[in-house]
Formats: C-alpha cells, structure tokens, sequence
C-alpha cells in the first residue's frame, strides 16, 4: 500500500518520451506545442529537492541539466535559454529545460505567465526539434 | 558610448540589498513582500547564458546558488524550493531562490503565474528571513 496521499507522477510514468536516460536521470520531450524544443531533465529515483542529493549526484545530474541546456540551445538557436526546478506540483526533482523565442506566446514573460499573444509556432522550429534526440545522444553518450 | 539598446541592470545596479558577495557573484534580498526569504545569486560578470560560462565559473555559481538554497531552506523552513535561471527581461545570469509555502500567494503554480489568492505573509516568516544574511556568511564565510 502507498502510504502517500498521491502517487508521484514521475515515479510512476516517464513523464513524456524518453529522448536520453542513463541511471541517474532521463531527458523527456515535453508535449507542449508552442515550445518545440521544450525538454525536461528528471530525476530517475525519488527525491523531493537538490538540496537532498549528495554532492556527486547533484553535480551529476546539473552536468546533464547543462549538456540538455547547451545541445537545445545549439538545436533551436533561441533568443535566451530558460532553466528552473520548480515542483510545486509534482514534487520529484526534475527541470525544465526551454528555448524561449522573442515571438513565443509568453516572452518576455515566463511560459508560466498569462499568454502575451496567441499560439503558434513556425513549422521550421518545430522541425529543428526533431534533431534533439540524435543530438543528445552525441553530446551525451548513448 | 554604449552600444547595447539598454543598459544591463545587473551591470548598472546591484539588483537588491547585498547579503553576501565575492568576486564571482553576489546575493541580493528580493523586495518582493508576498515572498520573505527570496533571494537572487547574481553573476558579477556579465553573461547571457549558463551555457556561455566556463566549467569552473559554471561550478563555483551553482556551488552558491545550492548553498542559498539550503540556507533558505533551513532558514524560512518552506514546502518546496523553487530554482530559476531565466534571464528574458535582464539576460545578465541570474538565479532566483524562492522558498515556497502552501498559503502563499500562487502555491502551487509558479510565482510568475496568476496569482490564486490574496497576498499577506505570516508575522513569523517575516521575521526569519531577517536572519538570512547571518546564515548565508555562515555558510558560505566572510
């Protein structure tokens, strides 16, 4: 019996597709249509902040958390990088990697602000994004 | 003359009342009533992007950026910290630390997001944020 109110969404799903994993962590596309390009770097064993992973498992997962950062940066070639570790919600250390575009629906406002204009992305972002898988697995080892 | 449009106000400004510094990066109270304990790590350099830092500087950030989370953490005793590097508005690196709590003012959603109740902070976490620069020092040295 699960002694927690809810079961941890990131222990129990992959949380998206996987696009890279090793033992400590996996990299999941983000199904967001306004952000191709939108990955997500989780935690593969429980844990609710970074401040509870050893010194080797923190810098480990950051090493892939900026791996994802540079490679998505490279891929999309956006106007400014965002990063955050947020978890109110599905409290299970993951990040949020994004590529933010000055004509995406939120910017210059986080993606977590009300919209500044609608949706809608040029179909040549959205096929850059294809090459991340394959880019990830250059960068990163397979 | 300046050749950029704007002026950094990370370049110009300290961004907020100074709680610790060296020369790498400095950590500023946020002035943000709703949120006692929120901190910014501000790169003293300027550079756009984690991803345009050396490994060392890269390092040497996080290495404060983790351990003002951890004083925060210890400090302001929140439900979950919240780790940003997002940079749209003033694309000069900078880490915002936020502790967040159930009865704050967007718990759950981001800070950025619609707010979901009024704001107002208890007396007591008020007050515990006072003695944040004397743990950062302690954490952290002189």
């Amino acid at each position: 019996m699960n002694s927690s109110p809810t079961p941890c969404e990131f222990c129990n799903s992959p949380g998206g597709p996987v696009l890279w994993q090793n033992d400590l962590c996996r990299v999941v596309r983000v199904d967001e249509p306004d952000y191709p390009g939108f990955c997500r770097v989780i935690l593969q064993r429980h844990a609710t902040e970074m401040a509870d992973l050893g010194e080797g498992e923190r810098d480990g997962l950051m090493a892939v958390v900026f791996a994802v950062e540079a490679v998505v940066r490279e891929t999309m070639q956006p106007h400014k990088m965002n990063l955050a570790s947020l978890g109110n919600m599905t409290p299970h250390v993951h990040w949020h990697v994004v590529p933010r575009f000055e004509d995406d629906r939120h910017f210059p406002n986080p993606i977590w602000a009300a919209p500044r204009r609608e949706g809608g992305v040029p179909p040549e972002r959205a096929k850059r994004a294809e090459a991340l898988a394959a880019a990830l697995h250059e960068r990163l080892g397979s």
